[in-house]
C-alpha cells in the first residue's frame, strides 16, 4: 500500500482583465460562485462572491465569498480550517456565474460537517444523510 | 468495442413535503439551479425556478426555469431539442441552491452549441474554447 501524495500548494491565478471584465453582477453587486471538488467533480456548495473576493479568490488561490447576511468577506477555512484551493475557475456563457474547481482541505465544504453542502435530496437518493 | 446503452426515460420524481418545505426562495421568488450531467460529473449550467417550475420539474422528469429576462417558464429543450432527464435533484444545506443531476440529450445545455455554459476560464486552462 502506497500512501497518496497530498502536498496541496496555494496557486494564484493570473485573470486576463478582458475574462474579468465579462463578469455580470447582480443588483447587489454579487455573483454566485459554484464550488466543484477537483477529481471527483462533486458539487460541494454554492456561494456570492463581489468584484473584490473575485479579484481576492484568484490572487490568493482560494476561495474568498461575499457573507449577504454578516455583510462581510469570508475566506473559507479561516475558522474552520476546511480550506478550498483552487486549480481553476470557469464563467458562464451570459457571465453571471462562476465555477470554481477546488482541492478541498479537511471534513468538506459544509458547516454541518457533511463534505458536500447538497446532501439532501427530494425523493431519496443512495447516500442521503 | 460494445455499444453503450442510451435509452434515457423520463422518470418523475416523488417529493416529499417536507423535502420541498424546505427550500428557500429570494425576494423574487426564485432559487439558483446547478445542472450537473450524469455520469461525467460536469457542471453543465445554472439558471434559476420559482416553486412553480420546481415543482413542475419534478413531475415531468424534465428541467424547466424561469427566464429573469422574459419572465416566462422556459422548459429546457423545447425549441432546441436538448432536454434535460433529471435523475436526481438535490437541495443544499440552506435550502436556497438546488443541484439537478441530469442526462443531456442533443449537443449539449448551452445556447452556443457548447455542451457546457462554462466553457471559458480566468487564466486559460485545458480545453478552453
Amino acid at each position: 500500500m502506497t500512501a497518496m501524495p497530498s502536498a496541496p500548494a496555494v496557486t494564484p491565478i493570473e485573470a486576463r482583465p478582458e475574462d474579468l471584465a465579462r463578469v455580470v453582477y447582480n443588483a447587489d453587486g454579487l455573483v454566485p460562485a459554484i464550488v466543484q471538488e477537483a477529481g471527483t467533480g462533486t458539487v460541494l456548495m454554492m456561494a456570492w462572491m463581489n468584484a473584490d473576493t473575485l479579484v481576492r479568490s484568484l490572487a490568493e488561490g482560494r476561495t474568498v465569498f461575499w457573507s449577504r447576511s454578516r455583510q462581510e468577506q469570508w475566506r473559507k477555512g479561516d475558522t474552520s480550517g476546511d480550506r478550498q484551493l483552487i486549480r481553476e475557475v470557469r464563467y458562464d456563457c451570459d457571465g453571471d456565474v462562476l465555477l470554481f474547481v477546488v482541492e478541498q482541505e479537511g471534513r468538506g465544504a459544509c458547516h454541518t460537517g457533511e463534505r458536500s453542502c447538497f446532501y439532501r435530496s427530494f425523493g431519496g437518493a443512495p447516500g442521503d444523510a
